[in-house]
């Protein structure tokens, strides 16, 4: 038997938003490996195997994935959202890279999801409608010095500024020192979306101001998709609903004519 | 009857990555709305009227959609890829905004799908691990001037980078201003991906370096991303195979340290 891994992207949450290629690769996998959690929203299948694991065991699960698929099962490694954004994908190309020459040999795919950002953006309206970023808040991997750099440079440049992993117990204060950079760039009223579990049948949509979501940090958790807008992210008023977010397509000034002194 | 509006996004190319949600919206539609090349790709439906348009009327199509809808029709404006990014859902919004009074009590909803850069990124490996952004080079809708000082916040604070409509006839130097600009930023040997078409039958993915697509911009057309990688992005080779392309999630150094000052 010729193994194979695929790393499939389950989207947030529930199942109308998985895509029919990524229920086939599950459905044509011997093993999954993945997350506990994520493959607890996947139904029992005779002859298949989980492989569940803790969450900070990202390279070990990987390394976990690409033996198995050597030793000739076709192995589906699953992600919430889609795979290539702050999920397994990198993992389980920095395992192979670092790992057994011999696993070069496995056919790896990768199949996309919906990834938080899109989920969020698609509930709040179109605030992804300009030019856009996404940072992960995560320290674990990177110094918090270049995420600040990194928020410094988007804001600049007013890019609409996606925040992936904003809290966690290890990081409580990450979220309120992002925003209270941003709320230093950005007028107080701007658009601050808090969007949490998106998809799910417990999903919280929350709008706030620049001034409000400072304020409001401590209420993120890691289920939370953090979404700061661009200078010109504005909201339609709707009676009886959430405003409306959006980010017109338009662009009619420079956004960094002061801060750099350009013309 | 009461009109509705959904706003949907069809993903790249085929039917695969169509989330379940996004086909049920479109099955559920009396109206479909969008630039005809789209429709053409949704399967005649009985009772079900298509409404065509050409590339560049954004806003007068979302205004007929808006119409149609408070008429009482149940309207699917189609989008391809995830319909919040470079797509129909801002149109959509702006249309709203300006447009009749009347046409706020239209109940609106987005379903996301899976844009292009996360399909072009699926193909290549993982080169979106690290922290990444998205501009569209398109100048139509805002100065050319916004779009370089863009890019080179995102090159200085070393993003992922990736290039939506990237050339047309009516722009055809700014893919290749674009990427003089990052190989003044990025070492020659930095990959570059142009993923054309991806999810489609005559999909094409070239991996090039920083040097190589300099010299290949006018290779691209308006069907392909491009995506830049970080300093950090690598290649993993394989026989016989395309290289897989990614990033790690890892981020060691301050990216900015000379160019910004900073210790």
């Amino acid at each position: 038997m010729s193994g194979s891994l695929t790393i499939v992207g389950l989207g947030p949450g529930e199942a109308h938003w998985l895509t029919p290629a990524a229920q086939a690769a599950i459905e044509a996998a011997s093993d999954l490996v993945g997350y506990g959690p994520y493959l607890d929203r996947l139904p029992a299948r005779e002859g298949q195997v989980k492989h569940g694991s803790d969450n900070r065991v990202e390279v070990t699960r990987a390394r976990h994935a690409l033996q198995l698929a050597f030793e000739g099962r076709r192995v589906a490694v699953v992600s919430g959202g889609d795979p290539g954004v702050f999920a397994m994908a990198a993992a389980v190309f920095e395992a192979l890279e670092a790992g057994e020459p011999d696993w070069l040999a496995v056919p790896i795919t990768v199949e996309p999801g919906i990834t938080a950002m899109l989920a969020a953006a698609a509930r709040a309206g179109a605030p992804l409608g300009g030019d856009f970023c996404a940072i992960s808040l995560s320290d674990n991997l990177k110094p918090w010095e270049v995420i600040t750099q990194r928020l410094e440079a988007a804001l600049s440049a007013d890019f609409v500024i996606s925040l992936y992993n904003p809290i966690s117990k290890a990081r409580p204060w990450q979220l309120g020192e992002a925003l209270a950079l941003a709320a230093r760039h950005r007028p107080a009223e701007t658009p601050v979306i808090f969007a949490r579990a998106i998809g799910r049948a417990d999903e919280v949509l929350r709008v706030l101001s620049m001034s409000e979501a400072v304020a409001a940090a401590g209420s993120a958790d890691m289920a939370t998709l953090v979404m700061i807008g661009a200078s010109s992210t504005r909201l339609i008023a709707r009676e009886g609903a959430t405003p409306i977010v959006y980010t017109p397509r338009s662009v009619t000034k420079s956004p960094c004519a002061t801060s750099q002194g350009r013309t």
